[in-house]
C-alpha cells in the first residue's frame, strides 16, 4: 500500500529502489521532462502530473495526468493509486490567486490554512510550507540531487571555453552578492560586469534577467563590448534544494549569447544542468564558458 | 578670481550667496533642468555644462556650454572662467569607454590616474574619484539638498491618496531591503508586493524596473490584480548624495500606473523630487499614493 511505503520511506530517509513508481510534478520549462526521462533512464516508473496552466512541455511516452494547481485532495488519491510514495516538484509554478484554487475536500482538509499563511512573504515560506503539506500526508519530496544526480552541476569546465582571469573575479563577486542577497529571498542570478553587479534577478526570471544586461549595452547603461560579464547562478545558502533548484539550459546559454556574455558560472552541486549535451553544443558554437564552481 | 573663491568655499563648506555663480554639469534626464530652475529661482546665476551624448533635454534661457565627457582640463577652465566656484553634477552618465575620453591637457593631467582606478567596481567608486577630482582643484561640489532643498523629498504624502496597511508593510520590507543591498551597489529601488520583492534595480534605471514588474502581470509571473505592490526608492546608507541623489518625477508615476502599481515611496531628505506638481497632478488623476517615509 502507498501509504505505508511512503511513511517507509519518509522514515528511513532512503531512495526506493529502481523500478518502484515516482511522481514528477510538473511545472513550466524544461525541467520536469528532463528530469522524468533520467528517471526511466534509471529503471524508475514515473507518473507525470502536468499542473494546468504551469506545465507547458510534451511528455511524450510518460504516463501523464492533467491537474489544477489546488486540486490537493485529487493529487494525493492519485499519488497513492499509483503507488507513489517519493515525489519530484520540477519547473515553475506561478503563486496562484486565492480565486484559482480549486477547492476540492482535499485542498479544504489539507492546504488551507497552509494557503492562508502563504499570502505574505517570499517564495522561501511558499515552498516550506508545500513540502510540509505532503511530509504530513507521508509521501516524500525528492529533490533532483537525490533522485537524478547526473544532472547537478559538476565543478570544472563545460565546454570548450575557459573564464578569463577578470571573469573568475566577477564570478566571485557575483557569488558574494548571492550569499549576501540570501535573507531578501531574491538574487537567485545575478549579472556582473568588470566587478559590478548590472543585473539582479528577483520574480522576473533569469533568461529575462540576461537579456535586459544584453539591452544595457544597446541603450548605452553598458559601455564595454560584447562578449564581456558573466551571469552567476547558485541556490541561496539556505535554499529548499527538494524544491526550487535552480537551472540552466541551452536557453539560458541562448540567452547569455544574445546578451554579449562572456560565459555563465553554476555553484557545483546546487544547480540543475538540463540537456547538458545541447548545452556545451551551443556553448562552444558561441565561444561561451559555461564553469561549474 | 574664481580659484581663490572656490577655495574659500572649499575650506568655509558654505553655500556662496545669492546672485554668485554656480555650474550644473548636466547628464541625462530631467534632474539638471529642474535644478537650474530652482538655482536661477533662488537668484543665483547659473552655467549649465551639458555634456555630450549624456545631456537630452534644452535648457532654455540658461546659459549653457556644451563638452565631452573626458574634457576635464576644458571643463575646469570653463569653470573657472565663469568664475564658478560651486558645481552641482545632476543626471545620469553613462561610464565612458577608454576610447571615449577625450586626452586634453586637463584630463592627462587630472583624471588620467583616477580613470585608471575607475576600471574596476561599482559606481560608487566611480562617484568619490570624482568628487576628489573636482575637490583637488579647489571647487567644491554642491549636492541637491544644499544646492535646491526644496526640490527635496519631504515627509508625508503628496497628493491626496494614502497607503493602505498592506502598503506600508510593504514599504518597511522594501527599505530594508534597500538598506540590506547598500554593500553590494545595487538596489537603489525595489519594487515589493505582499512582502515580496519582485524587482530590484541594479544597472537598468528605475522606471525599467517598474514596467518589467508591471510585465510580470501580464506574463502570470505575479498573479495579483492591480493596483497593487509598491516602488520603493532611497538612496543607499553611504550614498555620496551629492552626485547621485535619487530621484522620481512625474516619468516615475507613469511608469509606475502603467505596471499597476499601488503607489511610490520615497525617504523623506534622501530623494529629489522633480517637478513636483505635475507628479501630484498624474498621481492624484491615476489614485497612486506618493509618500514619504
Amino acid at each position: 500500500m502507498a501509504g505505508t511505503r511512503a511513511e517507509a520511506a519518509a522514515r528511513g530517509g532512503r531512495l526506493a529502489a529502481d523500478g518502484e513508481p515516482i511522481a514528477v510534478i510538473a511545472g513550466a520549462g524544461g525541467l520536469p521532462e528532463a528530469i522524468a526521462q533520467a528517471l526511466k533512464a534509471r529503471g524508475r516508473e514515473v507518473l507525470v502530473v502536468a499542473i494546468d496552466g504551469a506545465a507547458d512541455r510534451e511528455f511524450g511516452g510518460t504516463s501523464t495526468i492533467h491537474l489544477p494547481i489546488g486540486a490537493a485532495g485529487r493529487l494525493l488519491e492519485c499519488l497513492r493509486a499509483n503507488d507513489c510514495a517519493e515525489v519530484v516538484i520540477a519547473g515553475q509554478f506561478h503563486r496562484p490567486r486565492f480565486s484559482d484554487i480549486e477547492f476540492d475536500l482535499g485542498t479544504l482538509k489539507l492546504a488551507l490554512s497552509s494557503l492562508l499563511r502563504l499570502r505574505f512573504g517570499g517564495d522561501d515560506q511558499v515552498v516550506s510550507r508545500i513540502v510540509e503539506m505532503f511530509e504530513a500526508e507521508g509521501f516524500r519530496i525528492v529533490g533532483p540531487q537525490e533522485a537524478v544526480p547526473e544532472l547537478i552541476s559538476a565543478s570544472g569546465p563545460y565546454g570548450r571555453a575557459r573564464p578569463s582571469e577578470d571573469a573568475r573575479a566577477d564570478i566571485q563577486t557575483g557569488a558574494a552578492a548571492i550569499r549576501h542577497m540570501a535573507p531578501l529571498d531574491v538574487g537567485q542570478a545575478v549579472v556582473v560586469h568588470s566587478r559590478r553587479i548590472i543585473g539582479v534577478e528577483a520574480a522576473e526570471g533569469t533568461n529575462a534577467m540576461i537579456l535586459r544586461c544584453g539591452e544595457l549595452r544597446a541603450n548605452g547603461r553598458l559601455n564595454a563590448s560584447a562578449p564581456s560579464g558573466v551571469l552567476v547562478k547558485m541556490p541561496k545558502p539556505g535554499q529548499e534544494l527538494r524544491l526550487e533548484m535552480p537551472v540552466i539550459g541551452p536557453d539560458t546559454v541562448r540567452a547569455a549569447r544574445q546578451a554579449g556574455l562572456a560565459g555563465l558560472a553554476v555553484e557545483a552541486g546546487g544547480v540543475v544542468v538540463v540537456d547538458r549535451s545541447e548545452l556545451v553544443e551551443l556553448a562552444d558554437e558561441a565561444g561561451l564558458f559555461v564553469v561549474g564552481f
